[in-house]
Order: C-alpha cells, then structure tokens, then sequence
C-alpha cells in the first residue's frame, strides 16, 4: 500500500491526504498514519497549500525531489543517450553520444559507463545518486537484467546489462526495454498521466510500443510484449533482422527509410538529399528525409508518407486488441516532421475499427529524443522511493 | 481481499490454508479468521485433507458450490445457448436454440426468455439460483449492460440487456462479451487455469478475443478490447459489417466461410457439399464446410485452410503486441475440424516473431460450444460468490 501510494503521489503529486483517501478507500486516520510515516522517512514532503471552501486549507504533498537522484540511460542503434534527474524524474543533466550502426559491443558498454560517469561526477546532482536505470532495444530478461538480443545492433546477445553496470557503477541498476521505458516516462510526466489503458509507440531506428494496461505497464508471459515493430505487413516484402519476412520495421522504421532514401538518392530522385548529405548518399539518415520533407521535397515526402501508411495500419490493429485510450507516438522520427504523423494517423483512421477509432485519442510525445532515458530515470526513483 | 481469496479458491481449489498464505502473503492468522468466516457464512466448504509430511494433514477448501445455481446464456448469431450451473461452475442443464442469421430482435430476445425460464425451472437446480449471466457479440457498456452493437445480429443496436432480463427473471443480471465470457470460462475451467496472461480466440460466426492479463479480464478503456475480427488482413478485399474493408471476418469467420461455400458450390467445386446441404447450397454452414473437410473433400479443405491462414497472421500480430504464454483457440468453428487449426498453427509459426513463437503455447479449447455461456455462469456466480 505504502508502494502504491508512493506511486500515486509521483504521478498525480502535489495532492492533499483527502485525495489519497479517495483513491484508496482509506479513512482519514488510515491515510495520516502512513503520510506521517512517510513524511518523517523524507520521502514525501508538504509542497503546498490548497484552499478550501469550507475550514482549514489542506496540504499539499508531493515527493521530495531532492532527497536522492537516478540516472537514465537509454541504448539505441543509432546513440546513447543519459540523464541524471532528481527523485521527482526532473532532467538536471544531459550526456549522449551518436553512434553508427554496426560498432562493436565492448566499444558501445565502454562509451555507456562512460556515460555514467560523466553524469556521476556532475555537480548538478541533488543527494546522492541512488540507482541507475538502463533500457536497450529489443528483449530483456526481468529477473536477470540480461539483454537477450537487439536485432538492430550487430552482436548484441546475452549481454548482462545490470550486472556489468552495477559493477562499473557500484549501486544497483534496473534494466528495461526502452519501448516500455518511453511508455512509462509518457505515465509518469507525459501524455499517460493518469490514464489507466494507452500505449506508446516508439518510431525510432527500431520500432516497439510499451503498453500500460489498467494503469501499470504490461509485459507480457515473458517480458516480450509490444513487438508491433515485427507485425507483417508485406509477406511478399523484404527479410527482417528478426528472420521473417515483411516486418514493420522492414518497411517503416529509421533504418528502412535511410535505405530506401539511399536507393533514391542514387536513382536521381531527391537531388535535395543528395546536397544534404554533401553527396554522400551512404551517410542519408531518417533526420535527413525530415528536413528535406519539411523542405517540400516529393521523394522524402512519398517516403514518410510510405512508412506512415504502413505504421498506422500496424497501430489500427494494435488499438483494435488493446482499445487504449491514448496513442502516444513517440520516438526520434517524431521529430522528423508532420509528414509522417499526418500518414501514420490517416492511415489509423482508415484501418481502426467504428466505434474504437473516434474515441482514441492520438498525441504526440513531448518528450523529444529523451523519452526513453527519462523513463528508466523514473523507473529507477520509483525504486529508490519505495525502498527508502 | 475476501473476494481475492475466494476467486483464488475458485480457480485454483480445493487447496489448503497454506496455500492462501502463500498466495497473498498473508500470515496464518489473518488466513484463519478470513477463512472461518467464509466457512460459517457458507462460501466455502471443506472438501478433504491432504496429508502433509509433518504434523497433521491440512484440511482442503472448496467453494460451497450446493449453496446456489447461476445460469449463463450466450446469443451468437446462429444459436442461443444457456446453461445452469452450480457455484463451482458444473453444469447442471444445458437448454439451446439455433436461429438463423436475420431473425427480428424482438423474438431472439423471447427467445432468450424462455430459455432462461427453462432453466430457472429446472428440477435439477442446487439452491436458489441467485443471478443470471448473459453474454452477446460486440461492443457491451459495461456500467448499463447495454449491448451497443452486434455487427452479425441484423437490428441488435442499444439493447438494455441488463434492464430487459432483470425484469424477466426478477434476479441480478451481468453482461459482457462472448469472447471475453469465452476466456473467463478458459481461466475458470480450461486452458487458462492459474495462467497470468493468455488470449482466448473466439472463431465462430463472427470472430472475436478475449484477452487475461496479470490474471484479469483486460476489457481497455471503453470495454472494447479483442477485436481481432475487424484487423484488416486484405485492403482490397471485401467489405465488413463494421464499415471497414478486408477485415478478417470478411475472409474466415463462419459467416465468410459458409459465404464462399456457398459459390463454390454453385460453381460445381464440390458436389460433396451440394450433397450435404440437400441440393440447397444457401444453406450452407461453416459446420458443413468442417463435416466435408474431414472427408477429405478438396474444396472444403482449401475454404479452411485459406480461413486458417488469415486467422493465423492475424492471431500472429496479437502474438508479437500481447506475448501470451498461451492461446486457447474457442468457439464454434474450433469443432470443424483439424484442417481449420493446422492452417491457423502452421500461417501462426510463419508470421510471429522469432523469440516470442516458441514460447507461446496454442491450444484448442476443450469447453465446446457450451465456452460463452460457462464464462457468463462464472462470471454470475462470481458475483454471487463475492457479495455472500
């Protein structure tokens, strides 16, 4: 209960005892015991006042931020990315690295602790830092933090995440996908606060969804859910790193759109791409169609367009299972531009079922390239407040 | 908690005080005073010993399944069937009717009645029956019980089920979803027992899923979740009763199936089935397709493999979004036969993620025709159970 209410104050935080009552169906001196025992740990601590019309104003009570503070790191295919922030899940820091797709796996560990340390030793931090938390692509093993394999970084395979960095950093690490870590962040400070059933896309290099059912994340029998990125949608299609055929991500992911805007960079379709990348039609990322389609440019727009279509009939059949509430979509190719929101949500429109479609609500993440390290910041302070 | 503890001894009985204890981490005296007084109100009975290596054997717990009756009726679109049942979920009678496809709402809902009052008579009922149970296809509000639109039933729009069969049989009344009914009765009785995360497919004249996730019913934010009838497996193809095109319903629900036999028929593609349906090839059923099928018959084979194939896919990307540790296929196609569920198996083994397929277990449902209408019971006798 002490867990849940902890929780409760983080998401829905500053709130009065009155409504920690009505979310629990506690009674009044129920509610005071535990805030008193919580308030005396340092764990929460009064924010505010809110008036009342009738008697005393309440307190307000929040968690208290700086009590401690976590690091985030989040693993993708193309950088790695980490933030400190305070128990309260604020950013006080930033670190990253961009990496090219195919570096080795002891290069990439290596500029992670780095990472980590650089965000250890910054002046910024508020009390000490209780926890890292780690999320990389693809599957993670819950009760070992060993990341099974990320099909979109070479060699990555049975490497044990939480034990190399609870060694290099010497406090406990908690280690998650980073499609669950974004969703969990969109919970936390994003478009998910306080809605019970919605999912986040995450369009990046890769493609996943972390999924919030009945108000706590939703893994799976083995911790593998939200594989959307893996939903066939062209069987005739091209093979995916994941060995079948047609994948989503073979289609509509980062990767699939800087290959296929290579490919029509060399076939003289875009010369805008082509100046973009100073003639390297080799270095072309997703990054690149975006500017050139926010330029107008019709063969960076067609291929967005392409890759919207294509994740908005995966997302239609995903809404039409789950009936969410809220879509978040987020991710690094967010950031790419309207091109791609604008098909991904025409396409969802045509393909969700009447009488789901109208009441999903689709948004886009505010949360910028930092989603995914945000939430495994927030993932590892929600362990140290309820452990304190 | 009392209602936890007794949906646990439902599902997982007979078991003993420990077990409790251990399953809700409760010391021994908490479950002892819990478990007198469901003893002396009558919810649970003892129903044997087991013996333990030291000291004395434990005395078992049941649910008092003689203290009442429930009874569960399901509407599909081609039969109506109830069933009554004791408080542990035996079925004591079973009454049905088949209906064709089109009859006016007004007399599907007496037909409903009379069944109802059928088994409400029934001499072989243990105790009062205390609530009904009823479940239809389609979208169910679940604070009214009103079914708001069944796509397959001609006219069934807003229908106050709960209001309508309260008055008729003068006892509480639940409503849900046949497929979500169909699960809870896999959760109860068949595949899904003591399973945290499972979907039920429920592939009969429509098609259908329920989804228990973390050990419950996932209903998503407007109790509309499951709809994998209505993914979109053929952009091209047909039109659906939901407006859409293509969706699976319009290729291998049993509607779609008996649709094709239909013109294969008159096409001449199989004079088996024009011999089954007596020269008249309007009348045609999925069943038929199933009978033909098992005589080897080429062009019934070929309607459920092509049925199994899109099921397959569809249940596949369900597979990648959800990562149930099991899939029980249900509902009335699942008795037509092998060929229907080695195409759905081996379109699954193709199009789901490597990583996730192997460890995902498919099972054909064992609970027949009767699986609905045994959930809608459960469901009535949950209720009965918990507010005793």
């Amino acid at each position: 209960m002490r867990g849940r209410i902890v929780g409760f104050v983080r998401e829905q935080g500053p709130v009065s005892r009155g409504d920690i009552g009505r979310q629990f169906s506690l009674d009044k001196k129920a509610v005071s015991l535990i805030v008193e025992e919580l308030l005396s740990a340092g764990v929460l601590a009064i924010s505010g006042l809110r008036e009342s019309r009738a008697g005393r104003p309440s307190e307000l009570l929040s968690v208290n931020a700086s009590r401690g503070s976590v690091i985030g790191i989040d693993l993708g295919a193309t950088h790695i990315l980490g933030v400190l922030a305070d128990l309260a899940g604020s950013v006080l820091e930033r670190a990253w690295f961009e990496i090219r797709p195919g570096l080795p796996v002891d290069i990439i560990v290596d500029q992670m602790k780095s990472i980590g340390a650089r965000l250890l030793g910054s002046p910024k931090k508020r009390g000490r830092v209780g926890r890292v938390g780690i999320c990389v692509p693809g599957f993670v093993q819950q009760r070992t933090g060993t990341s099974l394999v990320a099909e979109n970084i070479p060699g990555w395979r049975d490497v044990r995440v939480r034990e190399i960095f609870e060694t290099a950093f010497e406090r406990p690490v908690v280690v998650d996908d980073s499609s669950r870590a974004l969703a969990f962040a969109e919970k936390r400070v994003g478009h998910g606060r306080g809605v019970r059933d919605f999912i986040a896309l995450d369009l990046g290099y890769g493609i996943g969804m972390g999924i919030v059912a009945g108000g706590a994340l939703y893994g799976g029998s083995a911790w593998k859910s939200g594989e959307i990125g893996h939903v066939v949608v062209q069987p005739e299609g091209e093979r995916c790193a994941c060995g079948n055929i047609g994948c989503l991500e073979t289609v509509a992911s980062g990767r699939a759109i800087a290959r296929r805007a290579q490919a029509a960079i060399r076939a003289g379709s875009s010369p805008l791409l082509m100046q973009l990348t100073h003639g390297s039609p080799e270095d072309v990322t997703a990054q690149d169609v975006g500017v050139a389609a926010s330029m107008q440019d019709a063969c960076a727009v067609s291929l967005l367009a392409d890759a919207g279509a294509a994740v908005g009939m995966a997302l239609a059949q995903a809404v039409n299972i789950l009936n969410p509430a809220v879509v978040v979509l987020g991710g690094g190719l967010v950031g790419a531009g309207s091109a791609l929101i604008d098909a991904v949500t025409a396409s969802f429109q045509r393909f969700a079922m009447p009488g789901i479609r109208e009441e999903t609500r689709i948004e886009a993440s505010q949360l910028g390239v930092d989603g995914s390290a945000l939430g495994a910041a927030h993932l590892a302070a929600d362990l140290v407040v309820s452990e304190s």
